[in-house]
């Protein structure tokens, strides 16, 4: 018998007939003989509308009392599965996050998990019940509803399924896994059966978003098994989704690189003519944090002459904001020759755990870029990972020709 | 200073603007140096469109899982009403009925509240909060949610004023106040500036729906004042309302009679030559009380011959269950000859604590309507009240002629 912790999102719980689908796939799980705990999210569209609704009163509404109405959308949804699951004949009990309890600091609006009580649950799973948990809820020590922030509800489970030592955390998405890169750019994508949290964690910030960043980190901290699978197969023909895992726990033949991520929602800022001194990095950066703007890549060659290029990449969305910063707080108060910036790039990324030990990925990844006339503008590197910023024309062609040069095709 | 409760319909809560109209009006009464406890209700049609929800995935839902969500409609609507105060510049906070916390029993979807913490109130009172709880609910002492049933925010209202010791709890609804009976029916109608908690239950339970009749019952208890107002009035030009007070509190010269209540939501049946022997009134009425069908008038004359004729009303729309009831278990069992009944009928009632020392209310309010021809099929007297079974296509002449006859136009 396993204790198994599936989180379900907001598309699973979207109408009454897939709430009844997803009992009824829960119910097939606990006819094996599992323990069953399910995390909800709210119904799709459902949180968009509670936080319209405080913004059209205020446009600067208070925090406690924007958890206190978001939070009732996952309410609503522990309470609809509890029914489906008590109209198939299965005993289920709902729980909102201040019953479990979800202890959390009070930072509303994005609180972090601190404890949680597990012992109603075990007496509940003991007793037969599948045990339904609001997700992306909790509540602080004065008894304040908190919430964790968007996407939330995959933390609620990763916790969940630490908190009881879970067998194993299963993700439920529209998506059947994790894949070596986006199917509607390269036909030939693969879904993997493994991938590591590390990587795992470079696809999503890279832009391969299946899973919430914070709960793929919480994961890897306490050493939960977390799957990708689909919530639209059919429950007694489920595939295996992917399973995220530690990186001891894969074999020595894996490939080197496990997938091409790619993101084309940034913008690359480039400050010329920095003088090259200590401090200079915070200086221009600093302000562009205080406006609660985030940067991804940051990149800054050797200096030649006393100045240097500082580059680094925003959010597009922030692009004309970062710049009106930079000519306002930071040209001037440095003393750089000039600002100048791109909206028109992509950012293309190879990642893999072996890597680590295959010296040969970055030239094999510019050279495959270069066959096809491709410049890089930036580059940056981790220990699993290789990014370049590219012109965003070249995008699809890029991400099609890594996936296929790495071998990603092949199964 | 006074502590005052104030409640908030649905139609109150119903969109931003009117949220923050309530918030204007609670500034308005905070800013006279009142201390403020509001109650509210969900937005106009959310709680039905809960538990429709619910009702889509099962026809008999579990009732602990209706109760969590059912709740989230009061818990959107103290978070709202909350931003709306915070952003006029008043500081306020909400709670939930498991905040307060509320307790109540654990009779999910009708729970009974059986205490409330004034602590943490108390203290954000005298912190200068204005302090929103959610109707209709709260919390039993296992932690589960429960609900108070339908109008229960009412009765929410009262509780915290009774338990607070509040100098007034304020119901505010689309009338302002309670009037001597329908003005669609009879224009001369008027607002009554008191009435007695006895005359408001009758006048409830007559039909006359300001009030959910339980809050009244608690008020009158508790000895709580109760005031009736309207939350459409501007809030520097509001009117009085109606007062619920105790009878003590009236003065002497007090007119008979308070007000012309009527119903016509109701059907009566007869169970014709019942032998007249004891036990007869529970073997009728006990299998229409297993079906839970509320009965309200019962009439029962004195038999001659050993057999004696058994009348009851019930609601309209549960006639054709109840004469089945009556065919199927109770005509043979007990002997009775024949089951009559009719839809086509109407009550009114004459309310005043007045009539107890004046014995001439009934004969008055009997030749008033003789001498319109109207037939009188049931008759029902209590302390305070005298009700009439009429042909419903009487009604609005009764109504008007008792109006008169009682004097009830002249101020």
């Amino acid at each position: 018998m396993a204790l198994i912790v599936q989180k379900y999102g907001g598309t699973s719980m979207g109408n009454p007939e897939r709430i009844r689908n997803v009992a009824r796939r829960i119910r097939h799980w606990q006819s094996q003989g599992n323990q069953m705990i399910i995390v909800v999210s709210a119904m799709s569209g459902e949180t968009n509308r509670l936080l319209s609704l405080a913004k059209e009163i205020s446009p600067n509404p208070n925090a406690r009392e924007l958890d206190v109405i978001a939070s009732t959308g996952e309410q609503v949804t522990i309470g609809l599965l509890s029914i489906a699951l008590e109209e198939q004949g299965v005993k289920a009990k709902s729980y909102t996050g201040s019953q479990v309890r979800i202890l959390t600091d009070d930072a509303f609006t994005k609180a972090r998990i601190l404890s949680i009580d597990d012992a109603p649950i075990r007496k509940d799973l003991d007793d037969g019940y599948v045990v339904v948990v609001a997700g992306f809820q909790g509540v602080d020590e004065n008894g304040n509803i908190t919430t964790l922030g968007r996407g939330g509800s995959d933390t609620t489970g990763v916790a969940l399924a630490a908190a009881l030592s879970a067998d194993e955390c299963q993700i439920y998405t529209d998506v059947d896994g994790v894949y070596t890169t986006d199917p509607r750019i390269v036909p030939e994508a693969r879904r993997l059966d493994r991938i590591t949290f590390e990587e795992m964690l470079e696809m999503a910030s890279q832009g391969s978003k299946v899973l919430q960043i914070r709960s793929v980190e919480f994961a890897g901290k306490y050493r939960v098994k977390l799957r990708v699978l689909s919530s639209f197969e059919d429950e007694t023909n489920q595939g295996p989704g992917t399973l995220i895992t530690f990186e001891d726990d894969k074999n020595m033949e894996e490939p080197i690189i496990s997938g091409i991520a790619f993101n084309r929602d940034e913008a690359k800022l480039t400050v010329l003519g920095v003088p090259d001194r200590p401090g200079i990095a915070y200086q221009i950066l600093g302000p562009i944090a205080d406006a609660n703007i985030d940067v991804d890549m940051i990149i800054q060659n050797v200096g030649h002459d006393g100045t240097t290029d500082f580059s680094f990449t925003v959010p597009r969305s922030e692009y004309a904001r970062t710049i009106s910063i930079l000519e306002d707080q930071v040209k001037q108060h440095i003393g750089a020759r000039e600002i100048v910036g791109d909206t028109h790039i992509a950012k293309v990324s190879a990642v893999g755990v072996g890597m680590r030990s295959h010296p040969g990925v970055a030239s094999k990844m510019f050279r495959t870029l270069a066959e096809e006339g491709i410049n890089l503008q930036m580059i940056s590197t981790s220990e699993i990972k290789i990014a370049v910023v590219i012109d965003e024309k070249y995008l699809e062609l890029a991400v099609r020709v890594l996936h296929k040069a790495f071998g990603l095709d092949q199964a």
